[in-house]
């Protein structure tokens, strides 16, 4: 895909397929549909970037993606401030939050410990929440809320060590069965945990 | 997917939504990419936009997007210019050219004929092309070269009708079975025009 008539397209095409999961061909329609539309659009999109990038902050308490050097999280008053829920990235924490189930606060590592791709403890948000712990008493319980794989577990583990000498209740996520999954096709090791942490039944929470 | 903590993110997010086949959480996902990078590749990113946008042309002879009043393909002197082949779109020019098998003009119509989507063949650069044979002696063919779907079929019709006048050859690209498929998949409408329209076997251009 070398043959652009436009040297000016062909940059445009390569940015876009700079990011993840796009290749020439996607970057290609996309940059055509954004042609196609009338300037303003245009414009809004490179500006909305742009604005984000030169704008944006990090949460100082919990690394959140914020507008304001204390995310809305944090500096709300209806938030349950006993509980740390501590997750991957910001992604995750949209995600519990659109479950309307969790009402404390997060801290958001920026990533997990992965040997592989170079990522190691130092690199993520772990001696904030070290600080968060030390400086803040009313906080009882860290929820780890990442991903159930090996990175996942090993992260959980190099967390339980760290937050341990702070004497706070820590819980992982629970894992198990999907709902809505069929058991014959679950793996076993999902299985077989969820056998291991059944739950009373609770009418209520179980359906 | 409404809880973000920013609305620079939000807004941005939002933009990259509005691509055709990008969801919310991929528009995330890219987003969030696009953040985690340094700010040149930011800024980089949003500037091969912009400048596409202000400074790209519409070649005035095919209306390929070019960099230049006309384009590198109708400026050069290496190409033929006794025939024009007819697109759809900018993508096909580089589908056809990537290919190395046509050293001809272009002409872009901008769309094709679609009555459901409300496209008529004054939405089309049709009136230009015609214009294209009537000043330009020197073309002797024009190859409609339009998707085989019945919009296409439509369109080449139209096309066909409105060049008849100018008494040039009007031929269409192949249709048949793709090189590498095998023929008990291949579909039935497919199949027969395949066998309607077979040519004679010549060892150099059939595998």
């Amino acid at each position: 895909m070398e043959n652009f008539s436009s040297k000016l397209l062909q940059s445009a095409v390569e940015e876009f397929a700079r990011l993840p999961g796009i290749g020439k061909k996607t970057a290609l329609r996309l940059v055509l549909h954004l042609l196609k539309q009338d300037g303003e659009i245009m414009n809004r999109f490179s500006e909305a970037l742009l604005k984000l990038h030169r704008e944006v902050v990090y949460c100082r308490e919990c690394y959140n993606i914020s507008d304001s050097p204390v995310c809305e999280i944090c500096s709300s008053p209806r938030r349950d401030n006993t509980m740390i829920c501590v997750t991957e990235d910001i992604r995750d924490v949209i995600a519990i939050e659109n479950t309307g189930q969790y009402h404390g606060l997060y801290h958001v590592l920026g990533g997990i410990i992965s040997p592989i791709d170079g990522i190691g403890p130092a690199d993520l948000n772990i001696e904030a929440l070290e600080k968060r712990l030390q400086s803040n008493q009313e906080v009882r319980e860290v929820i780890l809320a990442l991903s159930t794989t090996m990175e996942g577990d090993t992260t959980n583990f190099y967390l339980y060590k760290k937050i341990k000498p702070f004497n706070r209740k820590v819980t992982v996520i629970a894992r198990g069965i999907a709902i809505g999954d069929e058991l014959e096709y679950a793996d076993e090791v999902t299985l077989g945990r969820s056998i291991i942490h059944r739950t009373e039944y609770d009418q209520k929470t179980i359906r």
